[in-house]
């Protein structure tokens, strides 16, 4: 999916919401644990009851991993019915490794499961992002500021010319790739640095976790984030999926989407961007 | 397996080799392709090989993803077979993710899978390590100075105290786990910057990537790398599994990683470790 095209969505949608696909056999209702896969059958049910009020869906891969080889054949099912929807799809996979096997996740995720984009760890530079970005018509959302506390410990290191490091992944990874191929994952509960992160890359898109269960706020990521085509992913998982644990959990989940789509709404409107 | 058990393994073998299962279908000898599955027959044919030279193996999971599920039946089948063997097991996945996340990447590899060790990236923090460290008789290895050319976008920056970003990431991590759950990923490539690193950390295992066919030399990283227990961990991937192409690809394998185990052997029988 092109640029222009994730902005026609967002336009039309009148969301910038993404769906974490969070999917655990121990949090989903237990009725569907009958199903020859429950992880399947759970996401499809929340698909068909979100798909109109989100602009993205975002399959955590550790949560397949988890289940092995049967995990990633629900994967496999979950990705091929996003692909008859009118959604942008995340590989939220944050991998990256030296450009030979960096290249083997991309065709991976990028390729044969054919997501539209996929997240991407920093730590070992341009040849370990390059092999994703080379991908026509593929996205990278690198890794920036993470919404964990833990992204104090190297994150937020001051370097030598008084930036920290997260300054210097924006800036320097800027140049790998450009607003049509490359967003950066910046943590709602740092909301108040996203002003400071606009100055550094003001085009790019922003997928933005860490609103809802952990406790970041939309109106503060919407005040500090958005730019002139929106440029903002806003991610919430457990507080749409899990919001019910009953035969009605796709209603609850559509329910607390709604919630979440009109004050976006309300955002676009208010910030005259559609 | 323990920290004492690793080290008797290396005396045992005199040899601290790690052989990286990096299978690719475009690589592997045309007649394998034949077989139900192909990568299984191919790693069951190395280690056959190769087990008594070597302390331990790394399967390189992009390579086993970029198959989908029948790639993760190929992964599962590969670690049950290397589970009956006398060798130590690291899944090279470098994960890294909010601490529910990783949890689930730790249950994925070294639960379910049941993995010796997995690789972890550091950028996320500490709660992205923790959920790897807290299982029990396993062990991280974590990211510190990689191999390639893009190690010096971020783990090489200055920072405002003089040291550099991977620095930190040693001597800030060495606070979470003990060298006897931990170890760090240094690359050959950069082996005389391993006398500085063994001042932070002497007593963990690193592991050590990029001898062969990425350049780094054995002599040098032994020479500055090396410590009491030894302490090393050198990994060979293509320089094995790919020197012969054809029905004595094993024989081939095999004669590659005699020559470096007898060069193990002489470094350390010269270093008075066994």
């Amino acid at each position: 999916m092109t640029r222009n095209e994730l902005v026609a969505l967002i336009y039309q949608k009148k969301s910038f919401l993404c769906i974490g696909l969070d999917t655990d056999l121990e949090k989903i209702p237990q009725h569907l644990l009958k199903e020859d896969d429950p992880v399947f059958e759970f996401n499809k049910a929340i698909i068909d009851a979100t798909a109109d009020l989100t602009v993205a869906y975002k399959p955590n891969i550790a949560f397949y991993e988890a289940y092995g080889s049967k995990g990633w054949q629900s994967l496999e099912k979950t990705i091929s019915y996003l692909k008859e929807k009118d959604v942008f799809t995340i590989a939220d996979a944050k991998r990256g490794d030296i450009g030979n096997t960096s290249g083997r996740y991309a065709k991976a995720f990028l390729n044969t499961l054919d997501f539209d984009a996929i997240t991407v760890a920093p730590y070992m530079g341009q040849d370990s992002v390059g092999p994703f970005l080379d991908i026509p018509g593929k996205w990278v959302v690198l890794l920036a500021l993470t919404s964990n506390k833990g992204s104090d410990d190297f994150q937020m290191i001051k370097t030598e010319n008084g930036k920290m490091v997260y300054e210097h992944v924006l800036q320097k990874s800027s140049e790998w790739g450009t607003p049509d191929n490359l967003m950066y994952v910046v943590g709602a509960t740092k909301a108040e640095m996203l002003s400071s992160i606009r100055e550094i890359i003001p085009d790019h898109f922003l997928l933005v976790p860490g609103v809802g269960a952990q406790g970041g706020s939309l109106e503060e990521v919407a005040k500090h984030g958005l730019n002139k085509d929106c440029g903002l992913l806003v991610n919430s998982s457990r507080g749409i999926i899990y919001a019910g644990k009953d035969e009605d959990f796709a209603e609850k989940a559509r329910a607390e989407a709604i919630k979440l789509q009109q004050q976006m709404q309300d955002i676009l409107e208010e910030a005259g961007i559609c």
